[in-house]
């Protein structure tokens, strides 16, 4: 049976009475409730703001949207090729195993949906609270369409929480009929992972001024290249005399087709103390690409797979053009292509919306975290090492206004080894409220996120931004610094009224790291070389990484006292003492909050859903 | 409405329905299975095996029963003096702030019965899942009998986790009628604290044998010094050529009236090296008291309040008598009066069933945990320090016989500072069994507690115990020794067959300890005195317990070799090298397990449930 758009719920049939008849008068009450939940709720595609491809073919689409009051989230899921049903859900970083799945699955005859887990080995069990709620299913040209809820927290300990910050989608295809879910064997399966922000903030698009004009910085029809990873670069240009504007609002251009391809796109702005750089269009790490594009840093724009138009706050906007400003800018485009196409030609690229007339503020960028220096380093093997940069009350109170600023985006930065960051705003020594926190943060997937209401941060406050690494893969110690295989640890934060607070930072104070390198030496039986004309990363690396030289590492980092970067730009420090400075002394913790628990739905004992759809397989 | 024992349910009256019908449908329906469960379920006294009065006067009295299958606590309690209500429930360590809590409360006319919470400022809140679930209230002579229940686990984050080992009842007499649960003053009413184990182990009762003979080692009718706490010791002996027998049971046997004052009692067989032990019968820190008496120190019995009949598995009895063992038994009995009763006559104690006919195996008792040695020590201010004391692989695998040991009882030790004692058995680096375990350990509740199962230990096998201390009301380090302000961490644990082992203790390497002085000294600025001829207490004393002294301290301790004390008797060591052992390394640790959530019983929203108990004070 297939059914049309103005029908678009299908309604039970005799052979699915049949099949509910087996169950308990409950899952009967509850088939009840849920025929009257799909005549209810037809999919309408202007009720799902945000839309992803899962599979680098887009076969599987995904579409949803986020009610904060009922705190759930609808999914609509268009599954353009349908085999024998498919495996959606989350999981801590994207594995399948201890996943937290809604799985629908034919036996070739029959088709049912049910919410799933996986254990450690990866082996699928039905979950015996089904919070994955299905609320339609209806087959149309493109493809099936399958609707359902999740609320945030089910308090169910086996399913994924989703928070603020990076979300893990996980997908597989069923490709044969199976005649149970037990029966699925997920390490089998034609199978992936997309990476979203599911929580996006709830806010009010600003009115635009009638003088906006658009601007374009896209790719000039290049050829992606047929390997799995591009950064591709690309140098452009202001008009001459541009004079100073106020970016208000941009947007992605992708290509049509190449959805599934394009995964981040950043357009920066070069350094304006040199006056001109070359052009420029190839792959980032080509050995013919100028050095010069390395001084283009300065972030106009950043946008990510899942990411919508990003809009500054009705106050403020992001200048650039007139004096003291670089009129080059350099487009770079993360190509992910796991199928190898080969001929793919693109343009996408990043809509700028300016206006002339300035708004009231200028935004900032303000860089809060860790200094690039290797005294910051993580031993190896360590499964959540935690670094913490500070930016101290001493700065702030020097720095900001008397009116404070006002913090309303933020982007998170680590390099290979980061799977959590979050900015915490603490005042008095009591934490106060969290900037920014991404318990799933992906060195892979880094946009710009608009908060969920403005943070207000006054002179005297601390900005206190703790990332964790894990360098399960590595053997030897990861020092702070600037290479793909060192680590930063970075927040930064979009903010108004700009201020000539560009960076805000601390690393441990070296002496005093000096004291930990003697110690380990003093302390072990070993003996390892300390002289001190061997470099800090060196130091490092011929430690031996026993329990006793980790934890008093951690120690160390959590007692010393630190040398605070309170800058103007990266090379210039508001006047005072910065060095030795002490810890900031917390002595009231944020509370993790208490999920809410909604009363538990869906049958119990749980059941599979049965679902009329015919047999899965069109041909 | 006074309901006799044969009409035990209050059936709801017109009034009832009333008040019922201002909430919801769902109420309405709620009550409708409540009256059928009140109905169904007349308390009898016959279904609670265990019982302790609440104060200490006796006027509420607890009996309770524990279904596994079902994950179940049924209370019974026995209101004698009944006011306007009371509160009972439970607290992490028996505080009314963050308790879960039980009410009845009368605005003196109604009564109702509600599960609530107390936030961190002790404000009542009606809890918003009722997990103490009413089945019952009936007048009868003695007072009002009042039965609900409630499941180990609520899942509910307001509710207390009842697990094994100690349980902090608290309870609160309303003399005042109130008009709802917000209006109780917590602070303001007369309350207090038992602590008991509630999970009591589902054990089969062995069988006895014909020739069995008691023996009551009792107070010779004492009086109750008029203090809140006294430690009472009574000397008593066997009789001249008493052969070996086997203990095979004890019970308490309390004097009528002074149930709510015999805290504790335990039995000490003196040391067999000395011919003779002065009588004496008084305070056991009374200056009179023979100093010889701390040579009774081997534990025949232990009872505790709360606990019942203790019965010796049939395989196995505690020898006493016969050569090589001393005559001499020390009775000690905790009395806490806090109410300072005059004149109390006192003839308490414990009757002990033994038998001539040996059973297969003596019974041996061995001492787990931590040496009693200074180089353990505990910073001043910790909420939760935690130390460890091993019994290694090296020492099972010379000390225990092929077939192993079984554990069938255990008795956890500290002094005033623990908190939790856990014993955790490990083989091959993998934790395997919990042998006893209490996160809610009191040094004022040391009872002797059987196991739910016999723990089979093996050669290889490794026991480790774990003591988590608390010195925030401390101001200077706590090192470990007899003192009852120096601490302990022992798990004195019940076997057979009784093999030589009598010690399986550790303690960190005194040099590695020494390392930690000289690094303290070296890494702080402070100049501290660590010179080698003053003490380890003198060294702890002395030391700056800033975060990283105090987080070295757990890092050594989690790192450097340990000294062990593989002992056949407190000063003789099996043969072999004990110093600079290297630490057990744990592999694979032992889950937390998953609280299994019953589906929320009671209505909701949240509302309390009337009674109809017409005027709760009686005259």
């Amino acid at each position: 049976m297939q059914t049309s758009r103005s029908k678009p719920c299908p309604c039970p049939s005799f052979k699915l009475r049949e099949v509910a008849s087996m169950y308990f008068t409950m899952v009967a009450v509850f088939l009840v409730i849920l025929v009257v939940a799909l005549q209810g709720s037809a999919p309408r595609g202007s009720d799902f703001p945000y839309k992803v491809p899962l599979d680098p073919q887009g076969l599987l689409e995904l579409s949803w949207n986020v009610s904060y009051p009922q705190q759930v989230v609808h999914f609509q899921l268009l599954l353009r090729d349908l085999r024998f049903g498919l495996l959606f859900g989350m999981s801590d970083r994207g594995e399948f195993e201890n996943a937290d799945l809604a799985v629908l699955w034919s036996d070739g005859h029959n088709s049912y949906f049910g919410d799933a887990w996986s254990d450690a080995k990866g082996q699928l069990h039905m979950d015996s609270q089904q919070d994955y709620q299905l609320l339609g299913a209806r087959r149309a040209p493109e493809g099936l369409y399958l609707l359902f809820r999740r609320a945030f927290s089910t308090c169910d300990p086996k399913d994924y929480l989703i928070e603020d910050g990076t979300v893990h989608l996980i997908y597989g295809i069923l490709e044969k009929p199976v005649h149970s879910l037990q029966a699925i064997n997920i390490s089998a399966i034609h199978r992936g992972l997309q990476r979203v922000q599911l929580l996006k903030p709830n806010i009010t698009v600003p009115e635009l001024p009638s003088d906006m004009k658009t601007m374009e910085i896209t790719a000039p029809n290049i050829v992606i290249p047929s390997q799995e990873t591009t950064y591709w670069c690309y140098m452009t240009e202001l008009p001459a005399d541009f004079p100073k504007h106020h970016i208000i609002m941009y947007e992605p251009v992708v290509t049509a087709g190449n959805e599934a391809l394009v995964h981040h796109m950043e357009v920066f702005q070069c350094a304006a103390e040199f006056d001109s750089f070359p052009h420029y269009n190839g792959p980032c790490d080509s050995k013919m690409k100028p050095d010069r594009l390395n001084y283009c840093r300065h972030v106009l724009a950043a946008w990510a797979m899942g990411a919508q138009a990003f809009y500054y706050p009705k106050e403020a906007g992001l200048a650039f053009g007139g004096p003291g400003s670089s009129r080059y800018l350099r487009l770079e485009i993360h190509y992910h292509n796991p199928l190898v196409f080969e001929g793919r030609h693109d343009s996408s690229g990043i809509r700028l919306y300016y206006t002339a007339t300035l708004r009231r503020y200028d935004a900032g960028i303000m860089e809060l975290g860790l200094v690039y220096t290797p005294v910051m380093a993580i031993p190896p093997g360590e499964e959540a090492f935690i670094l913490t940069g500070y930016c101290t009350d001493k700065c702030t109170q020097l720095a900001l206004p008397a009116a404070g600023i006002r913090i309303f985006a933020s982007q998170l930065h680590t390099h290979l080894a980061g799977r959590k960051v979050v900015t915490v705003l603490a005042r008095d020594g009591r934490e106060r409220q969290v900037v920014n926190a991404d318990g799933h943060y992906s060195p892979h997937f880094q946009e710009i996120r608009m908060l969920k209401e403005l943070v207000a941060v006054f002179p005297g406050d601390e900005l206190i931004t703790t990332c964790t690494y894990n360098t399960e893969d590595r053997s030897r110690a990861t020092v702070g610094g600037f290479g793909i295989l060192e680590e930063m640890c970075v927040n930064y934060v979009h903010y108004y009224p700009q201020t000539q607070l560009e960076l805000c930072k601390s690393a441990v104070d070296p002496g005093y790291l000096h004291r930990y390198f003697n110690l380990v030496n003093r302390f072990n039986d070993e003996e390892v070389c300390m002289c001190p004309q061997v470099s800090v990363p060196q130091q490092f690396f011929s430690i031996p990484w026993n329990s006793f030289n980790r934890d008093v590492l951690k120690s160390l980092y959590g007692f010393a006292p630190i040398s605070m970067h309170c800058n103007k730009s990266s090379a210039v420090r508001f006047p005072g003492e910065w060095e030795k400075q002490p810890l900031p002394t917390i002595t009231e913790r944020l509370q993790e909050p208490i999920p809410h628990c909604p009363s538990a739905p869906g049958p119990r004992p749980a059941a599979p859903v049965p679902l009329n759809l015919g047999p899965l397989r069109k041909d």
